[in-house]
This record gives C-alpha cells, structure tokens and sequence, in this order.
C-alpha cells in the first residue's frame, strides 16, 4: 500500500463545511506539504494559494478550473489547479484525495 | 501545533458509513499506530481487536462502553476501550479524533 516515509503530520484537522471536507496536514523533510483529505457528497468552492495538484485516489467528482469546462473523474485522476485561482467541485460519491502544493 | 514526528503515513484513507466517518493510518518507528480520523453526526457501533485509547481532539459525542452508562465529551477527553469488545457512539457535532492502538 503507497505510503510516506519519514514525514510529519498534524495531530488536528482542517474541517470545513461542517465536516463534510476534512483534511490532515503531511509535512515532508524537504519543506514541501501535502494534505490528504475526504470530501462527502456536495458543491464545493475552493481558492489556492499555491499551484495545487488534486490527485484522485478514489471516487467520482465533477471539477471546473477557470475558463474550462467541468471534466469528470471517476475512480482515480489528477488535475492540476494554477496558484491564487478559485476551481469548483461536483462531489458524486466519497473522494480520497491527496493534494500537493507546488511552489512552481 | 501538535504533530507527529518522523512517521510513515498509509495515503488511502480508510472510510466507513458512506465517509461519515473516516481515517488515516499512522505509522511510528516503534511499530506502533494511530489513526486519525473524523466523525460526522450519527449514531455508530465499532469494535476493538486491540485496546484502543480514544483521544477526542474535539467535537461533541456520547460513548457506551460494555457494561456502562453513556458518557458525555464536549471538546476534548480521552476513553480507553478494551481489546474484542463492542462500543457505541452517538456523535452531536464533528468530531476529531486520535485513536491509539496499545499492545497492553
């Protein structure tokens, strides 16, 4: 089963939408930070700061990014979202995802 | 902010009751582990192979354990469960918590 090694987690979550987005914060040795997370079913909205790849490791969602159409991913996927953008979320069924953030 | 040191982390998730309730693996150098994981509102029924500590971070829940009265957390606390037992959960609002698994 994929793992990561040698990393540091927060013992608290991130929690929004009275729960129904939670993530964990993953810090790694070279400074870099991921955040796995599970999002419930619903209609999400979402800003980044840094450029984020959202990898899909389970579920099935709808994603929009600025200025393209929604695009479907069912089971597992990867898209990547531009730093400082808002992107919305269709959530079908539970999602699994880990999401890195890049520095470019 | 309190976090874990020099772990290994399982990236899939683990989720029960349509992602109600879900949880990440973690893993120590001593070969021990914890999961960290959330609770959505509901009523829920789990059971131990080893001892657990319940370590809630924070939420509001009422627990049973076998041969007990219903006990009440609203913020933090923590419960010991016995190794092959049964125990209920009511839980009111999101709960955060830190589950560890003890040899004896």
């Amino acid at each position: 089963m994929e793992q990561f090694n040698n990393v540091s987690i927060i013992k608290k979550a991130n929690t929004y939408q009275d729960g129904k987005v939670s993530s964990r914060t993953v810090l790694f040795e070279d400074g870099t930070k991921k955040t796995l997370g599970i999002m419930l079913p619903g209609e999400y909205e979402f800003s980044t700061d840094l450029k984020e790849e959202m990898d899909i490791v389970a579920g099935h969602l709808e994603y929009k990014l600025p200025g393209e159409d929604w695009k479907e991913i069912n089971g597992s996927g990867v898209f990547y979202v531009p730093a400082n953008e808002k992107f919305q979320l269709k959530v079908y069924s539970v999602v699994d995802y880990c999401c890195s953030y890049l520095a470019e």
